[in-house]
């Protein structure tokens, strides 16, 4: 589906992005998805999301195709919640915001990440050329002809 | 500022990441702000934000430490405003978000990012041992005994 339609100013693959995750309880249903807790009352719980917006919240990530609703028990019905592949892809996002997090809003880490046997320190690299990357490397190519990086083209 | 006492629920650093960014609009600022726009007309225009919500957003933005409101006139006074350190680092969350929002969230990607004269496609890797990071490599270790994976420890 393509989501750009629903965002306002300037075509982006970001904003569209933010149509779908754009709320903090999004994120942190994916998170507890993530560390495989499945039901509504544990995301409840762990979120500490109200649980009105928690199911709404819910249904619009089951509707975007991020997260699964599947029946686990049949007398009575009961149901929990998966991510889909599209919904573990955001795997990236959220350490990316834990990485800021960690840095700048929070004093002491609550958690961290450990790959194999060490801490886990991510470091984006660009896979075309193996290289780090460094922000004042990458440049932006609009696909648009009536957008460039200061807006509209139109307007000038 | 320690944001973790703003957070519901689990302390995790994501989470006070998104007390902080948890909106669709403040990433958008960020986003325009990297880009080199700098003055609200144009981050309202390439945002689509409406007015009010968006002079509240920078508002909460500069009280975050994010954003700097710089006077760059005097007569009449006209500010315009500008990314802290912390606010130059929220790039590889916009770049995440851009990835996966081109992944899943667009039918054709309106923005490609270019690293010297090729694309640029971003892989995470681990600092620490120099390779790729796959999520079943990954593990999480609390630091706080209250909190595990599954949720808070007193309640089992």
């Amino acid at each position: 589906m393509d989501r750009l339609s629903n965002v306002p100013g300037r075509p982006c693959a970001a904003a569209a992005a933010l149509d779908v995750v754009g709320d903090r309880w999004a994120l942190l249903i994916v998170r507890e998805l993530l560390f495989g807790n499945h039901r509504f009352t544990e995301i409840a719980r762990n979120t500490g999301a109200p649980r009105d917006r928690l199911a709404a919240r819910l249904r619009d990530l089951v509707e975007a195709g991020v997260v699964e609703k599947r029946q686990y028990q049949t007398s009575p019905e009961r149901f929990d919640y998966h991510l889909t592949r599209s919904g573990a892809d955001l795997a990236p996002v959220l350490q990316a915001l834990l990485a800021w997090g960690d840095r700048w809003a929070v004093d002491d880490p609550p958690m961290q990440l450990r790959h194999h046997d060490h801490d886990l320190v991510l470091r984006p690299i660009c896979t075309t050329c193996g290289e780090r990357v460094r922000r004042d490397e990458v440049t932006r190519v609009g696909r648009r002809p009536d957008w460039d990086e200061a807006g509209p083209v139109s307007v000038r």
